[in-house]
């Protein structure tokens, strides 16, 4: 039996690439590590990749010299989560709250950690957790 | 500006939770962590969790003694990306091959990584990557 390694890519799909890209790095902190019409690639720490496509544009696949990449495309308002260290939960609150964004909701969990839950621009359920969430975190 | 870890859990919405969950266990190998009438939480390895949501059943957002986790829902056929060792591609397509599973497409990336990528029972985009697809992997 071959062995996955991690979850890799993350993909959103979004209705104004720019608008998500100037979210994802200006109030998320994230690099921008490749950028185009359809498709910007953010570094999202670890070895972990968060995908922005424009909604719509990859229903179709894409051609190029290494290959054909499917079809795909999907709609929210999904979830997805960002794990953080438990000791920079209240500078997270603090700087959303100063970017202009309302927290949802806060959550407390069994083990210890803790969640906090705020939408993107394009409504995605964001989750920030602190270790004691799950098992392996 | 506080620091993002790493992408923690990646959602997806399926039609049917056992065959979500029978097809992430038995063919891509994961681990259930916790299991309920709306929700599969799988080890997807190195810090990173597969939650599977039955599509629909978390609109309403969901209250428990530890908070409210507020509504979200996702349609695909999305795409995410899994991890893998560069030695196990072949191994992977065999194994994929045997389970039944059509291998959609493959590709080379710049970097030396390769793809390839087949769908889930949900008709989700799924990627395995070796190393060298991104700068960070």
């Amino acid at each position: 039996m071959p062995r996955v390694r991690r979850i890799l890519e993350t993909a959103l799909y979004v209705e104004d690439l720019d608008r998500a890209v100037r979210f994802y790095e200006s109030v998320m902190g994230l690099n921008t590590m490749s950028r185009g019409v359809r498709l910007a690639a953010l570094d999202a720490g670890e070895g972990t990749v968060l995908l922005l496509f424009l909604r719509g544009a990859t229903t179709s696949g894409a051609s190029f010299e290494g290959g054909w990449i499917p079809p795909h495309d999907g709609a929210g308002p999904a979830h997805f989560a960002l794990a953080i260290d438990a000791d920079e939960l209240d500078v997270w609150r603090r700087h959303l709250v100063a970017e202009g964004i309302d927290i949802e909701s806060e959550v407390s969990w069994e083990r210890g950690g803790r969640s906090m839950y705020f939408r993107d621009p394009d409504g995605y359920s964001v989750e920030l957790a602190t270790p004691g969430v799950w098992p392996v975190f």
